[in-house]
């Protein structure tokens, strides 16, 4: 029998990305502010749209986009993943179509300036309680699902970009024909840290974690791992990172990075009469492409491994 | 029992990426030119690197580096699909402690400065068969996975971006309390096409495709599809480019697409005194966020959905 | 005599940029599409505006917004240089405290789906004449500034990506202490070209160019020359360049180029026992950063160099 | 007489762009790192390398990216300012067709990990001192500029995004036929701080400025005023910025500035039954485009005005 000519529909999902929220609450005179980018993504018996152009099963996904902003007003924004319930919750059991809503959500963080210990300490810093600077370290991310049983929860970060600049060998590699890699006994290691880890809750019957201390401490551990770790390869420093954070929070399972290795290649000064040496402190070209990636998953003995390979690339 | 407090690696994989390669082929005075973005990625039996930092089994990322510029003058470079399907065939039957390479290519096209029927044509075209001009349109896509006994062959394309200025309408949706959308019966309908479809060649035992010629048809047949199609949704209409493909072309069995539906606002005018209406040509604000986002599969009745649900967001 | 303590205001200019607009027209069942990013930037009496906070000046960026769009639809969009013509000339006239007025613009092209000799032949390309895609060669740019008694119109083009892969040569620099780079004779040449011209029409007394063919013939010019010039050095093919469009266009005066030297290494690959030579036909490393930056201007003789030297990063 | 066919070589530089440099210096097991991009532009008696090809006079751009790495062993990297001062000199000095030099530099930050009052109060902090990570606040910018005789030296910062969410007005501005806007008496204000300011310094013969001490202090009299300044326009807080960096900084003459004003938009609830008001701390929707630009210069009374137009938005 050959083979159908005939197309079908496989998985599919819709909905407004990139809708770009800012709440503001006030506090008396001290303000505090939440800043999010939220996507949202529905699916569920959505056949004839695709077929037919029949729109009797879609939710616009403008109205998806005003339901985020009216929802910042109705319930305010507690934390990331705490928004991203209430929006998944409401167009799961809201409409008889959709199936599953998926919330992915990045939030950008503001440092208050003139706040002791800040960025900057301003003559009226006791007075100033609505000036904000926009905290550029890095980005929390926040993946929210719902099935209409079952939650599952990514938190994670990108572009927290670090460095050491020593503690860090790679030897004893496999040498191939094509290789000319020297040995290296003492280098600079740094990577843009890309991660997203998965909270072991799934159920409104159980306790839901903090999320913003579970997020602080998280963040804490992977960077005090990448900090304490003597590094041999950049993916042992990825274990160390991933196991603090499992081994330390229960309520994590699974981490998965995407580790860039951000070459710094010690510049060859010879020709100019010049020695250039890490020991001595070193002068590096910071190289933009090609780079080594390093992506593993770490996971609770026992767990089941759930992020999907390519979670962390988004 | 307690849960265990002990971690472990679950899924990992490393290679070089980005490495930006160019062959340039003599024809005699006609030069051609082949430009790739190429990423390896390599996974196998890597406990050990990440336990204890013995890279008794890894092959340096800057190897795979190497292994790709020297392919390219080995073997030069046929198309994306060939050039990966070299490499990923040396990476797993060289090395014992990799099972599986996923070789991720970018290929940028350019047309001939003078060429007949191109981008210009220039006084000394006859004679000129050196120069070049950057085909910026869209970036043509591959992916190919081998474990030792299948292959693996996506080809995709990205940043196509094309526009209907009418025959598209979106009305009989639902409405719910946040709904405000008023309903369309002419509007501008724009996307930036992803794609990545997949291959049903899979053995070195079958005869393989023509990886241009193939991607050549898939392209035509999407922009096609797009122009031809009354529209009453994105979904319908991405659900006709992906059928065009796979019934049209028999060597392809999946294909998935993500959308986004680039807004084109008709201005209110009426403040003004004017008119702007769709039927008389409007005048419109092309916004950036946010943006609706339409992702969905599209495959040959009875075949297996593999293509990831985030593969055409990378 | 001390230096004065006290701050006063200097050159000054506001307006709302990057308004993007889209217009189509209908000519029948043909459609047209022009689509423009337009920047406004006024000038004149606004001390008090900056020492006070006194707005009583000050036309509101939103308002000159509205008016980008409200002329699409009042005067259609005949090219970017009389769109902004139009413009200009509004906000100089209209306002008292404005005595300057500057448009930048960007033009984003499209070619039609289905056209002969186009991108894509499509199965009903003759009647289908609302679909398009986007060319993405290059970005159009035009700069009209109007101080109620003269124009001045910059012309231009950014993001030309151009390659020669033979008839270029680097040899007899200077060498100096740092200097390790090998003389070259036989190498790739490639460049993104921003370039920006001078039209020499400053006054509504004469006749304007043809803004479109105009800017067709000049980008002719610059590609011709880039092809046909055997080149010893990126400086003498920007000279060639831009003396083409200069001796070529009576009505353009002067013209400057920002040219980065896209850097296309030949990878050594001798280590693997291959030869790799350009003229057999090469394999290069293309390189990101640092490149080579050559900028100059070429002009009319006698004419006056007016095009800031920062122009063309913009 | 017929204006001239011929076309002629106008003002020209060349150089090298975008040498990353990063420098460890080791003070024990304290490490310090500092991370450049360098962007060297030559200019003097170039006119044969435009007109014949002739490379008799051009020290190759490869060459100067080596003399910045050299120099970075050489020197050290004291400030970005002092390390372009001894590039410059080199140039100037170096090479007898080389009249100017021109060295633009972006500096990018880094925090120590674990530091006490850091980012991140680490387990080991006392005992790790050589592990950063990347403060992505600002860029801090300079440019040196030396001619043989005199210096020119600008420092800067961009993207430094600042937002008050409340102490900000807009109202009394002018009303036109096309102005919708309503007034604003209780709204957002934010920004990203682009600033280029000019030191007097510009002779040897003059002691210098601390170069990091003077930067600090800018900047936070920027934040300072942004925060303290009650706002009746962005143009008058874009004042205040500058005159308070003028007014207490003797060193710096001239300061300019390119505002973008980032719209944060309170979003119309009524449809759904919310209200939603500043006063009660509202929901803003923050737009992309288009946005307000606001620039201007800032100068002490008496000095000249040298800072280009464009120079904020490089």
């Amino acid at each position: 029998m050959s083979p159908s000519r005939k197309a079908v529909l496989g998985q599919n999902q819709y909905g407004k990305a990139e809708t770009r929220v800012v709440k503001v609450t006030r506090d008396g005179s001290v303000h505090h502010i939440k800043d999010l980018n939220v996507s949202v993504s529905l699916s569920g018996d959505m056949d004839e749209v695709h077929y037919s152009g029949s729109n009797a099963n879609v939710l616009p996904t403008d109205t998806t986009k005003n339901t985020v902003f009216a929802f910042a007003r109705e319930h305010g924004i507690d934390s990331a993943e705490q928004f991203g319930i209430h929006l998944a919750r409401h167009f799961v059991t809201g409409q008889e179509a959709i199936g599953t809503a998926r919330i992915r959500i990045e939030e950008y963080a503001w440092d208050r300036i003139g706040a002791s210990g800040s960025d900057s300490r301003t003559a009226g810093a006791d007075e100033i309680n609505h000036s904000f600077v926009r905290n550029g370290r890095e980005i929390r991310t926040a993946q929210i699902t719902f099935d209409g049983e079952n939650w599952e929860i990514l938190t994670g970060l990108k572009d927290l970009t670090v460095l050491n600049s020593t503690n860090s060998e790679f030897w004893g590699y496999v040498k191939d024909r094509y290789t000319t890699l020297p040995e290296a006994y003492d280098r600079i290691l740094a990577t843009d840290v890309s991660a997203c880890w998965r909270h072991n809750w799934t159920s409104d019957d159980e306790r839901s974690p903090d999320w913003d201390s579970s997020y602080q401490q998280a963040r804490r551990h992977i960077l005090e791992a990448f900090a304490e770790t003597y590094s041999l390869s950049l993916q042992q420093t990825l274990f160390q990172m991933g196991s603090r954070v499992v081994e330390n929070l229960p309520e994590i399972d699974e981490i998965r990075f995407s580790l860039p290795n951000n070459h710094h290649f010690l510049v060859d000064l010879e020709p100019f009469g010049l020695t250039n040496e890490n020991a001595d402190g070193g002068v590096y070209f910071a190289a933009d492409r090609p780079y080594g990636l390093i992506e593993a998953t770490v996971l609770r003995e026992g767990a089941q491994q759930r992020i999907p390979v390519d979670m962390t690339n988004l």
